[in-house]
Parts: structure tokens; sequence; C-alpha cells
């Protein structure tokens, strides 16, 4: 293989993360029961019939299938806009909101937008593996700055702040995280925020788990309670909260004029975003609030039986759950991590994916998306997961 | 505006070209009749009932919703593996197929896995705007290689061996042209081919218009002829050939383990082109090979009324007509053509792109996608073009 023939910035990268585990899970024979998927997160439920009468509606309509508007559907970005204006109770127009393929796309645009090679990025270890890896290949330099488990895996403000060398030209992080789970302090993201701001660099914070908050914590941070200036780039999916991921959908929120440097990325990127499955999605969000409500409670009961089947399940514990991720560490088995989640994978058909694709020094951590499958099957884990 | 604030090999972009050219055509009152959009490439003719019945059928399908392949969804790798097979007379199989988010994208995909910033890509003049665009916010330096008028805007091999400098990793040859419509000959690419293996850098070869091919000239080089090594990425897009480019598919061919370097690339920027698209159209695919075969036949007639109408036209002048454009020059107006191209669409009501688009010293002439509209509309071209 001639493999210098390749950029190396991509040559040397692992192979996608997922697929690589799924492999594993390939090889499960499946004596103990059904493959329980817990590596990508993908819910465990269906869109709901509105949303696919409304896709199949408008995908086989022949005035849809032209080009769209580079930022997205006009329908699209307002209803975004009102539904962030619901949950925030703040005034974002659709100028506020330009429409990706899913937020892996949202965040290759903004970093791309604020960075260039050579440049520094500070993401938070454990971090989501295609920041880092998108970053990589772009030759963009990451500085990492850890978030502990003692301290819940929430960063430090005066970590972050140190993590602000003279390169870097923004601040990521993700709340509710992948792949902890946690989520992070609403005062917090304001004060990384201002930070941010008074360093003259940007924060960009991916909420793609936004619409799966733990019971008690809701998310009132203050980004978007002011004029958006251009320090801040929010990003956000629709693959988890309408489960719709093969659609490929996500947003952005950031200054109009943010918006307009961002078009020129994603015009080379790809033009635009889906055109029908953006009209469809537009046309059903006002409608599916509520149905998202309770896709929350759905998800903060699997927690909670999540939680009971671990507090009595000899050799593993929860070291973070929270929205739609637990962080798990098994306390009975020497493996690494990465063999750890092969070994569950191949002969247990449990998918997990180990630590170790998420950052240095996780080799002792498993992510679980828990929120993939119902209680039932997350009581069976104390058998399944039994090594 | 905090410009500095961005990464500037994105701020001194110019914004996209096609929206900056609609908004020119908004102003016009319509008062000589309905707008005449040539700017950019969209057939003037609908989807056949049968792909969008199909596409309406698996988009609202439940078991279309989840994630797909990176590398795309396999049924349609392999379709477009036997359609490229019966084109070429060749024995590719699905494994050299990666499906992509339309064309923008497999060229973005297959840029930033062979350069890296710092290095070197030679695109041939006029080019594709954003294949330019693509390089510059990626750090890739573009170096130039001449298609004279006088060679038909066909490049010299000499000419493009010169170009490749010790930095240079790629060769970008597009085939038939954007924007001249011109079609390179098929020995020439095949030299070119050689040249690039030879330099041990890639070729990377855009055939979205293939489809479009004027009568007499036939695409038979032999670049598929023996097993794809990794010197070669050819990419493609469904929108043009199958009047869908809002459902945002388009293709790349490679070997299999460059296609494994890609799917890096793809996974970072979107996980996966949007699944029920990518399925639905594998299932029309074989049976729609006739009626893209029809839609050449159309396209070369109005290549031919388009033909007729200029060589009677005081004052303009078909420098190159070709597959899917025309490249054309006006002797009546010393206006620049950025300046030519908008007074025609808010005075005239007939949308083109200038030359300047598309690289230096190309201010003599626009580019018409005349395939956009029928031959009556062609024909029209002759009272509202007068200026």
């Amino acid at each position: 293989m001639e493999i210098d023939n390749y950029n190396d910035q991509v040559a040397q990268l692992d192979p996608p993360p997922i697929p690589t585990i799924q492999q594993a899970a390939k090889r499960y024979s499946g004596h103990v029961g059904p493959l329980i998927d817990l590596s990508q997160a993908v819910p465990g439920y269906q869109p709901p019939d509105l949303l696919l009468n409304t896709l199949a509606r408008d995908a086989g309509d022949s005035q849809n299938q032209g080009y769209g508007n580079i930022e997205g559907v006009t329908a699209l970005r307002n209803a975004y806009a009102v539904d962030t204006n619901m949950t925030h109770n703040t005034t974002l127009s659709g100028d506020n909101v330009m429409i990706t393929a899913g937020c892996n796309q949202a965040f290759f645009v903004a970093a791309l937008t604020v960075a260039k090679p050579g440049e520094s990025v500070v993401l938070v270890s454990p971090w989501y593996f295609n920041h880092q890896t998108s970053l990589a290949m772009l030759g963009i330099n990451v500085r990492s700055c850890s978030a502990n488990k003692d301290n819940g895996f929430i960063p430090e403000l005066t970590a972050i702040e140190a993590a602000i060398e003279a390169d870097v030209r923004a601040v990521v992080i993700v709340t509710p995280n992948n792949p902890t789970g946690a989520v992070y302090p609403e005062k917090l993201v304001d004060e990384i925020y201002e930070l941010c701001v008074r360093k003259g660099i940007w924060l960009i914070i991916d909420e793609t788990y936004q619409d799966f908050l733990p019971e008690d914590q809701d998310t009132s941070h203050q980004l978007f309670h002011q004029p958006i200036n251009n320090h801040l780039i929010a990003i956000s999916s629709f693959s988890k909260s309408y489960c719709i991921p093969g659609q490929r959908l996500g947003a952005a929120i950031a200054s109009p004029f943010t918006i307009s440097q961002m078009a020129k990325v994603m015009d080379n990127l790809q033009i635009c975003a889906p055109v029908s499955a953006q009209k469809a999605l537009a046309s059903c969000m006002p409608e599916l609030r509520t149905w998202r409500m309770q896709n929350r409670q759905l998800i903060n009961t699997r927690a909670s039986v999540l939680k009971r089947v671990f507090e009595s399940f000899p050799g593993w514990k929860i070291e973070s759950l929270g929205a739609y991720f637990a962080y798990i560490s098994c306390q009975s088995s020497a493996l690494p991590s990465t063999k750890l989640a092969e070994t569950l994978a191949s002969d247990n058909g449990v998918v997990t994916l180990p630590g170790t694709f998420f950052g240095k020094n996780q080799q002792q951590y498993l992510r679980i998306a828990f929120a993939n499958v119902d209680a039932e099957t997350i009581k069976s884990l104390s058998t399944r997961m039994a090594i």
C-alpha cells in the first residue's frame, strides 16, 4: 500500500470508530440473545407517523427536487428559531439559523470557518472523537483540557482558560456531553462564553443531546439572550431528537454575518442539505414538540433503570450518567477498554464504545448509549454484561 | 464586522457565485417575459415518475431512517458500478464506489484525502469555481494550467506536465468541462492519467456531465480498464443525470484502499449520504438508463438549436459548445463580464454566469447552462439577449 501517497493528516487517523467496533459485533453468534447495540447513538424508537408521512410526501414532490438555499430551507430555519426560542425564551430569527447535513457537518463547517491550519482549538477531554479527527485532518491543532471524574466530568473554568494559548481560535464544549452524558451547569456555560469573548476567540457549543436532559436539569444558559455576536456558534442535530439520522439534518445557530461566512464552506462541502427532508421537518416541527418532551421522559426512565441495574451489578460501576449516555468502568476485568469492548461485542453481543476512542487516559471506561434500547433490554444487561 | 476573527482562508473568499448573480435576477421586473435561468446547471425537465414514487416510498419507510454505511448504501454502490461498467465495458465492483452527498462533496473528500495544507493541486483554467474555493479554504495551493480558446479549451499535455512542480499532489480535470462544455479526447485523458502515475501523484477526474455528451462524441477512456490503483479518483453527480439535485447524491470511483481513506473524511463531513434517497436511486437506476440516453438526445437537440440561434445573432459568439454548457462572448458590449451578466439578469431576465467566476483572464466570457431550458426558450434568446 502506498500509504505515503495520501494526505498524512488523513492517512495517520485510525479507521472510523463505530464501524470498527461493529465489525467485532459481527462475530457474535447470538447464543445468549439478540445483539444489543449501545454503540452509535440511535434512538430505539421510531419517528412518528406524521413525520414519516410528510417525509414521503415531500420526497416524492417534483417541486422539491431542485437545489435549495445554501443556508437552508427558509421554513426550517424559521421553525428551528421558533422552537429554540420556546426552549430558551429568546428572540432568535431564521437568519440566525443555518441548516447542515447533520451535526458532524455543522462542526466541520464551524471549525473551518474560524480556524485554519496551524492554529489551535481547545477540546475538553474526553472528547467526541469526530471533533478531534475533523480538526486533525484540517491541520488544526488540538489543545486539550481535562474534565475529571472527581468533578463529574465537568471542566474547570480555570483549566479552560489555561488551555487558551495565543494560537487558540475556539473552545469546543459538548453539553449534554458525549461521551459522559454530563450536563454542564448553565452558569459554567455562560462563563466559558464570557471567557471566549474576553479572549477574542470563539465558543463552539454542541447541543446535539439538548432534548434528552435529565429530569432535574434544564438548560437555561444565556447564550441566546443577547444578539448573537461573532464569538459564538451553537450546533445541534435533528438525528436524535426526531429519530431520522438517515435523512442527514442538523443546524447551527450564529450571527447572520457568521452564517454568511459558513455558507461559503457549506457551498463547497455540499451546496445545501437535502431539500425535501428539510421541508418535511419544517412542517412537522411545531406539532412534534410534545412528542419530543415525552421522549425525554422515556429516556429518563431508561436512565433510572440503568442506575438500578448497575447499583447491584458486581464488577461494573457507572462513573457518569446523564443525557443519552452513561460512562462506565469495569472493576472485574483487567482487559484494556478496547479489548473489553471487543469481547463484549463478539462474545456477549453487547456493543459499547471503548473510552480510548474519546481521547487519552480513558482506557478504564466504556461509553454506553443506553437511550438506544428499552427498559427491558437495559435490565437484561445484568446478565448480558456479566464477565 | 470583526472579519479578522475568521479563518482568513474562508473570509477572503467571495460569497458563493450563484446566489450572487441570482440576486441581480431578483431585480428583473418581468417586462420582456419570464425569467430564463441559465446560471446553475439544473435540468429543465422533471425526474421520472418512477423515481419520484420510489423516493416517496423509501423516504417514508421507518426502516430507512437510521445511519447508513459511511461508504454508501451497498445497493447503490453496486448499481453505479454496474451502470459504469455498461458505459465503459469494464468490471468495476461496488467496492470501487463511494457515495457522497453530491459531487462538490466528492471533490472535497478527494482533495482532502490526497493533499494537505501547503501542498498544491493543478487546476485547468477556466476551472469550476468550487474546486478553486475548496482548495483555498483547505490551505491547498492551486497551480494553474491554461486551456486556451485556440485549442478548443482543451489543455495541452505538456502544459499540464509543466505545472506539476514538486509540491503538486494531484491534477484535476473536468470532462465534459464546466464551464466550457468541452469534451477532452479520450487519448488525452489516458495520457494525463499516465503522466500522473509516472509522477507519483493523483488524477482527480470530474465527470459530472458524462451523461450529456455531444452526438458525435463518446467517452471511452481506459481509466477503469485496469484494476484502479492509488493514483485515481473519478467523481460524478447524480444531480444532473437524474434531475434530483435537492436529494444530494454523488459518487466517487477509486480503489477500495483509497475509499477506506476517503471514508475517514466522509465520516467527519457527514457520516453518510442521505439513506432513503440512496436506496430509491439504487432500485431505479437500471430502468432509467434508457431515459438518460433520451435526455442526452434531448440536450443535444437543444445544443443544435443554440448553435443556429447564435449563428445569426449579431454581437454574440459561441466560443465553445459541448455537454450541457456553452461558453460565449459578446462583441457588441464593452461591459466586463461580471457587469454584463448582472445587466442581462436584472434588465433582460436572462441569468448567466460571468467568466470571472471561473478564473483569471475569463472576463470576456459568459457561461450558459443551455440544457436548463427547452428549445423554444433557447430560440427566444435571440431577442432576450439583444443588448
